[in-house]
């Protein structure tokens, strides 16, 4: 397919202002981006844009897609309650059928936020690539060692999406945490680090619980252990990094690892308050997530660029710490370097073409006088008028197109819901 | 008009529980709200619900709408510089035709977010009453001494509004803080307060500053000195409130004062954590308010229910405190009973028809556990499908239905904005 974007504002995450201009997209490609020209070609579709605004699709940086089954399940409890009475018990009977279905409910809410990307870590991955190939949607997803998985179907795997240059999906290799890990599993993830040379990610210095334990037990932090092992040898990062040393830092810095920080989920679970203005002063690269919808309940930018911001300056106390032009960085820019996807992290020519289209034209966005901060502090899902991920326009205008019937989807997603929450005794 | 709602989940917020049924308005008032039946009378119109929810419009208690023309024009600046430096002097050249239009913008996104009533205080307040008037917003403005209303002028505009049974709006009488207003001030009002028996709302305790500096001065915090003087002996309350002591909370219970918090305006201006918890906690009635749009800088209920539940888990440190109901309730009653709109608070017969409709057929609201926690802990300005002000649907599946053009709004609100940002070189 070969669009034309005419009469667009563009916003190129580059450093550039924003400019009038079109945009052609060509296959999965950015072909043109520039000035309004007459342009010779003929296209598929023209579409006339209105002074709205084109920009690189948001990259949701920790994801458990397919734990929407437990949004509204059990919330307001207590962390320990919620985690062992409630979320572990009723995703015992989870299949690899119901992953692949629960997980394109949570890429419709994707696609109605203006994710174009997603970093997810869950039960079943290869069940979680299916359902992205199918849906189209993009995604980095996790190998953590599981009872189903020999190391060498994990290797296979891994390689057979690492060869295939169309695909819309990649692996990397993770651990779930320092705390819930055995040393064979470390040693496991390590090897597979160390054979392919790739990233690592782990949830990293979430809880002071956690990190004292860690103290105690190890004599050093969960960073300081992670890195001691050699885990961070080729890059990566962590989620979520509340309670980081400045030592911790420092070894971020040095093997130049990506904080992904998730503010709902931190301020839901009352695990605290990630220094996302630290941090970005260091030098360490930091996008965002919205972590699972058991923990969030919400899988929004919006939101997350919402508190990050809300939470940095009353942190540091200081109305002018963590400005809108670096959180709509951290959405969109640091998310595409922290998931490896040079290719789509702005709007240049060759690159992939994921992008969103920002509805001016809602009472939110007016007047018009500094959009990137009318984004970050006024904006909402009201305001994503289209999402295109690799060249494929799969909402827009409040529609969704994709493989499969938007009404099927939720239908399967509440029988699987209620199938696994009766199983444990918590659905009337 | 006469509305049949049909196949509706129905939320009362009386505390019964959500049920499947029909509700019916006339005029501007529910006629009917129960199961659904087969009513023998004729409407002029019938909507088919699809079991979307229907349930009280929310409540914004503390705005200055017409603000909208400071609407990302300084952020992340630092409070004195962005409050002295930019917004004051931003503020000199308004006039009243200026607050009418710009009063209508923020309307449209009240509708767009589910509001149905506002608690404003600003300048030119009888412009904002014509602009609520023609758009047909509902609110409670505020009289503060200004140099433009006499004594009596401000007696006449009162009496008229109070008097009008059919009136949208109505008036009460307030100062715009402790720290800014001087004896003369704080009299003239007191005066018109225990002349009419009105309730007195105030900026409140909102920054340590204020609040170590009226002791100093005063020996006593701003919300002993008000009670001291007299001003809440008819009730009210405070925006704000972050900084309240213990007597601070013992004053706002012996008088049955409500707390109007702005999680948003106080995280953006980093004033610091309204303990929303404690206040709920001791009694207090906790409602919420966006604040206006240069300190917020949205006007959106769902972000300030979204920073509420965040911020009141952070602060204690404990995944269950306030939960989501209570959020709604804050959102929405409580908020009621601070505007003392007791004629709009439950979906019952015989209550003005100010009602939204919650769409649930958006991935963010799947699967259907628990919807208020869903509206709550996921919900955002997609899910409001309809919101009717006095028995009128003002606004319909992202569409308008007000006095004026939209387009001519925003062309108006961008044409004052210019001009008076020009007017003090902060135009190029």
């Amino acid at each position: 397919m070969k669009y034309l974007f005419k009469n667009a504002r563009i916003l190129k995450m580059n450093g550039e202002e924003i400019f009038f201009g079109d945009l052609i997209v060509k296959d999965n490609r950015i072909a043109y981006v520039g000035k309004s020209i007459d342009h010779k070609d003929t296209f598929d579709r023209i579409i006339q844009c209105d002074g709205n605004l084109l920009m690189p699709g948001f990259k949701n940086c920790h994801t458990h897609s397919p734990m929407v089954f437990l949004r509204s399940f059990a919330d307001d409890l207590p962390l320990q309650d919620w985690l062992f009475n409630y979320c572990f018990p009723a995703e015992k009977n989870l299949t690899g059928e119901d992953i692949y279905h629960l997980s394109k409910l949570a890429f419709l809410e994707y696609l109605s936020s203006g994710i174009t990307a997603c970093f997810d870590q869950y039960f079943y991955p290869h069940m979680f690539i299916k359902a992205c190939k199918d849906f189209g949607m993009r995604s980095l997803v996790c190998f953590m060692p599981t009872s189903y998985y020999s190391k060498e179907d994990m290797m296979r795997m891994f390689e057979k999406e690492e060869n295939d240059v169309h695909s819309l999906t990649k692996y990397c290799f993770s651990l779930h945490s320092e705390y819930t890990t055995s040393k064979e599993e470390v040693d496991l993830i390590n090897e597979l680090v160390h054979h392919y040379k790739v990233p690592f990610y782990t949830h990293l210095s979430e809880t002071k619980k956690e990190v004292d334990e860690c103290y105690e037990k190890r004599g050093m932090s969960p960073i300081e252990y992670f890195e001691k092992e050699g885990l961070f040898d080729f890059g990566g990062g962590g989620y979520h990094c509340i309670y980081m040393s400045d030592k911790d830092i420092e070894i971020f810095k040095k093997y130049n690892l990506s904080v992904v920080s998730n503010p709902g989920s931190n301020s839901k679970l009352a695990s605290g308050i990630c220094d996302i203005e630290k941090l970005r002063k260091a030098g360490v690269n930091v996008c965002l997530g919205t972590d699972g919808p058991a923990s969030n309940n919400c899988l929004d930018m919006f939101k997350e660029m919402m508190l990050a911001f809300s939470f940095a300056k009353l942190k540091n106390m200081d109305a002018s710490a963590l400005p809108a032009e670096e959180v709509l960085k951290m959405a969109t820019v640091n998310g595409s370097k922290a998931l490896n996807l040079k290719d789509a992290d702005i709007l240049e020519v060759g690159k992939l073409a994921d992008i969103i289209m920002i509805d001016l034209s809602r009472p939110n966005m007016r007047p018009l006088l500094n959009i990137e901060k009318n984004i970050v502090f006024s904006g909402s899902k009201e305001n994503i008028k289209m999402t295109m991920i690799d060249g494929k326009i799969l909402y827009e205008d409040g529609k969704f197109f994709v493989d499969e019937d938007v009404e099927q989807i939720y239908q399967k997603s509440q029988e699987i819901t209620i199938k696994l929450l009766k199983a444990v005794g918590r659905y009337e």
